[in-house]
């Protein structure tokens, strides 16, 4: 008789996005007049940049030609996407990460999702609270999470680390010891960051601890600031504890796309054995590539024009972001975050829960944002607002918010 | 300290395509004047149908324009593609499936992987040996397979179902009662069917123990004959047994687009849960949806256009295959296959190993199969060769062999 894996019956509710889906779409259909404004998921809205098009024109021309046509891609994906990565993410940054340290996928979270796979049950992990539910959601699957404490909203075996308004939003390090530790800057969905030096002292700990950091870096091309750091890998010794994932999802808006890369140092050892090995084998086991098309998409986002179509497209959303940040704190709001990100973090007012808060500004304003308890305990008092839509809606939806 | 998944480690050597492709490449770089021939990894040469084409080129368009671009897709996949599934695939055929029963994704593979997840760890896979190495493989990762023997060749807690040529390579019942069973027909590597009346028997089989059949369509497409089932659903009460997954891969040529689907009926319910549910939660938590683009080209194949082209091309690769089943047959191989499937299933001459032929034909006449053994035991002493070169290869390799 089969047995299901009782591990998922411990996840409460739905994923977080669906539920919102889900609530959003039935007060749309009881409410077919009103004009909802969508800040909530952190779904793209603008097109996809010029050079992004024409090669994927030119891809799919090459699909239609027998001698040009490609069937199943490299398992770590195309060289000529592996290089642009290394050349351009990497050692123009002074890091040294060379084409095949990088797997290419299709997305961040499929690989933030996939890679506990290669770590063994007894694992004790950390997250940042609040953060992006699939680190935990994926880890309870897997039954490295323990159990659900239904009155704290949180798992028995997972380190959860505070980011509170005390503390900036970052993560302090745990008193208990993790053996994985998720880290994600800018913070989705805080919009925090961390200096270097912040973040080098992380560094040290993992080595320290022999303990692995899965490094998050999907909101990098959001970073203003010149001592944030855009990958882990700026910081010294960080090839021997750190994975770090990649998303071309926001900065060149391929939500719908997929693309993302995973890297794994081959220096990156523990108990003997190589996990660049282990993620390879997983890789091409499991997986079978991003599509041909997409891949020369994500080369496009490396050449000349690519970078500045991309740069046009970071700067547009920002100014949302200034917009939302700046609107809500002239109306009274606590506000953080939408400086190095395109999220912008805020208290709840007259003490509603992140729900409550959440149905009222759907059911007043029609505008759509994400409750902060959804990402983690330590969330909920606040909500999530998200930059990723077009100026007009940006601004009626702000402009709505603060005359409530 | 970050503990590794030992699990892994007992995975013999590298995935077979990847030490395949490891040989072969070794063997052109010493030898580059030998003109290679590939009839080994099942990767299609034929350009994609034209109205799939046109499809692609409409839907990058559309990603160039603020009031048509997309970005993340629905969960299970856009609704106009799987509504055309529905109805092609499955009502068609008077199977009741209906489109919310359909989880679109980026392959076959993966899917065949990632669907072992939603089970308990100690539940007993049986598998047809020789098959597809993802079962075995995915399920070795997930500590469900025990030990590799080395000697036999085999796991210790998998039940293999011998395919032999005394069986018509089809698998029969097994002794030990299995509570995940995976078959895969028309059959990879043996090209393998069985009639709907003989499957019905393992639906039968399956609803008496209540185990699961995992049933891998990916070659539907080949078959020719009328008693064998397209779908596993055309036999009475798959629905509360079986899932059933599907690729574009070998039907419209979409190995390097990546784009499939897995059905599990609602019906399908074991311990209590829905195991559409159990998917659900995975396909929401650790997955981001196929392309709008490639689902874009998915739909193109269900088109009158569409389906006139992907008969062209399958139409072209069996012609193949007979050329393949017919040479070596007067040539006084032992051959099967390749009548419902572009897989070409031969008994190695001289009492070679599967290895040792793979090295022969490589170094005698430069064309490239895939050894039997890396299918399972029962694999070794066989030998695949694939209908999916173009035709003037595939002749070439064969007139090649014949002559050796």
């Amino acid at each position: 008789m089969t047995k299901i894996n009782k591990d998922y019956l411990k996840l409460p509710g739905s994923y977080l996005f669906s539920m919102i889906g889900k609530k959003v779409n039935e007060y749309a259909a009881a409410n077919p007049d009103k004009k909802i404004i969508r800040l909530g998921i952190g779904d793209v809205t603008q097109p996809l940049p010029a050079k992004v098009i024409s090669q994927l024109h030119e891809a799919v021309d090459e699909m239609a030609v027998k001698e040009t046509f490609k069937g199943y891609a490299p398992d770590l994906g195309y060289e000529f996407l592996r290089t642009a990565i290394a050349e351009n993410d990497y050692r123009a940054r002074g890091c040294d990460i060379s084409p095949d340290e990088i797997f290419v996928s299709d997305g961040a979270k499929c690989d933030s999702g996939n890679i506990q796979e290669i770590f063994a049950t007894d694992n004790r992990i950390a997250v940042c609270d609040p953060v992006y539910p699939v680190y935990v959601d994926s880890n309870v699957m897997a039954g490295r999470a323990g159990d659900y404490i239904e009155d704290k909203g949180c798992f028995s075996n997972v380190i959860y680390m505070p980011c509170t308004a005390e503390t900036g939003f970052a993560p302090e390090i745990p008193s208990e010891v993790p053996d994985i530790i998720y880290l994600c800057f800018p913070n989705n969905p805080t919009g925090a960051t961390v200096t270097r030096s912040e973040l080098q002292k992380w560094v040290d700990y993992a080595n320290e601890k022999e303990a692995v950091i899965i490094y998050d870096a999907a909101y990098e091309a959001y970073i203003r600031q010149e001592d944030v750091p855009h990958s882990i890998y700026e910081c010294a010794g960080a090839d021997t504890c750190a994975i770090e994932l990649h998303s071309f999802s926001k900065n060149a808006g391929f939500t719908g796309v997929r693309l993302g890369y995973t890297v794994i140092p081959k220096k990156l050892v523990r108990e003997g054995v190589s996990l660049h090995s282990l993620w390879a084998r997983r890789h091409s086991t499991k997986y079978n590539g991003a599509p041909y098309i997409v891949q020369r998409a994500g080369a496009a986002v490396y050449s000349e024009e690519g970078k500045a179509q991309v740069k046009a497209l970071v700067d547009y959303y920002m100014e949302n972001a200034t917009y939302i940040l700046n609107g809500l704190k002239k109306a009274g709001y606590t506000v953080s975050g939408g400086v190095n990100a395109p999220y912008i973090w805020l208290k709840t007012p007259d003490n509603m829960t992140s729900w409550e808060f959440f149905d009222h500004l759907l059911t007043k304003v029609n505008v759509v944002g994400t409750p902060g308890s959804g990402f983690g305990p330590h969330g909920e008092g606040y909500f999530r607002l998200t930059a990723f839509g077009s100026h007009e809606n940006t601004v009626e939806a702000i402009d709505r918010i603060v005359s409530m």
